[in-house]
């Protein structure tokens, strides 16, 4: 496997709505940090997120396995505390080893669901 | 904090349904800049609005404390004017230290929202 | 102004719904191709279609004035051809000067509209 | 034509939603993975698919005339398996030739349709 990634990654968008429509957990409304690491070692990813009006929190800690995929929900973050709802954030992932990360966000605020997703910025 | 993001970016799309549903601000139809500036300095950021058939306006300023977001709401902006709804335009937005851009449009003109989001261009 | 931009973009996805729902213009199925020119120069834009099963058509010929956007509706390409509806095509977009290019669809083939959107791909 | 694109591309996201609503095939829950051959030679693509909690499968191998694009529906994947529905998942396209890869989603699960869309992550 050739060297597949980056270990620093960006995402400004970030916002869990507060209300759902429909089946938990599928359709809860919800972000999600979605992580390919391709590689032959485990990464050890720390993601740190930014508020607009207090300091950043984390690191929020994860491991993917070698040849794994982890489609993180920022709703289920816990360790060092809870993501609030309804309050704008952003995310900066950093990894020891190469990875691939997207950004996603499903809200069904609204009797029906509306989706987004992007790339995240490969910074480094 | 090793050195994260760029000081240029463009985003090509740009639009402002004139139409909602659903209570505001929340619901409102709305477009999103969204800044990361994860640096130990405040950002300070100008954004040059373009048009299809007029001149440019702006630059529109904002301050992005260090280590924090914000997620700048297009249909605020004000000085030097408002943008207009139902238009269309594009983004310019410059800094004095590197942040992370992410464009995000709210659609609810129709009875459920609709959303859209993608990383901007990195310019430079 | 800095150099901002790039000379040649690619967007793989394409689809026109030939169905919708909601009032024209502004709520009918369509994709487009936001194209911003931040340049002093006036940029002359050739865009070639793609096909699943037959060759490429264009280029399909524009002029982005300097310092404005278009965003050009792919159902209303006409020269040299239309683009078919409910058909997969793919876009490669080609300038003389530097422009930033995202690709946009407005969905309303159901009742309610769905968007999607995305910095299109810079590649040369 | 100049040379456009790259040989490798990562999709850190991926879900085909188990339900429906709408006519199939157009209004079936899928995903599919865009790709531009704009070369004037043939593209051999091989792509893996990774899982959260098993080993990756593939390659899934497909053959891309040149100057043609294939939106490629992961759900209509069969050889060496079938992908699960419901089930996250990333992938990661390898080609001989340099292409351009974009994903996208439609979720029909509720009564009206979501979309997501993104250019892929460009790896090599």
């Amino acid at each position: 496997m050739q060297f597949v990634g980056r270990k620093t990654w960006a995402i400004a968008e970030g916002y869990i709505p507060g209300e759902s429509h429909g089946p938990a957990p599928a359709m809860t409304s919800h972000e999600a940090c979605c992580i390919l690491n391709p590689s032959d070692q485990a990464a050890h990813v720390a993601i740190t997120i930014f508020f607009e009006d207090r300091d950043p929190t984390g690191p929020f800690r994860f491991e993917i396995p070698a040849r794994r995929t982890k489609h993180l929900r920022v709703n289920n973050f816990e360790d060092p505390e809870k993501i609030p709802y309804d309050t704008p954030y952003s995310s900066l992932i950093e990894s020891d080893v190469p990875i691939v990360v997207q950004h996603t966000r499903l809200d069904s605020r609204q009797a029906e669901n509306a989706l987004l997703s992007t790339i995240a910025f490969p910074a480094g």
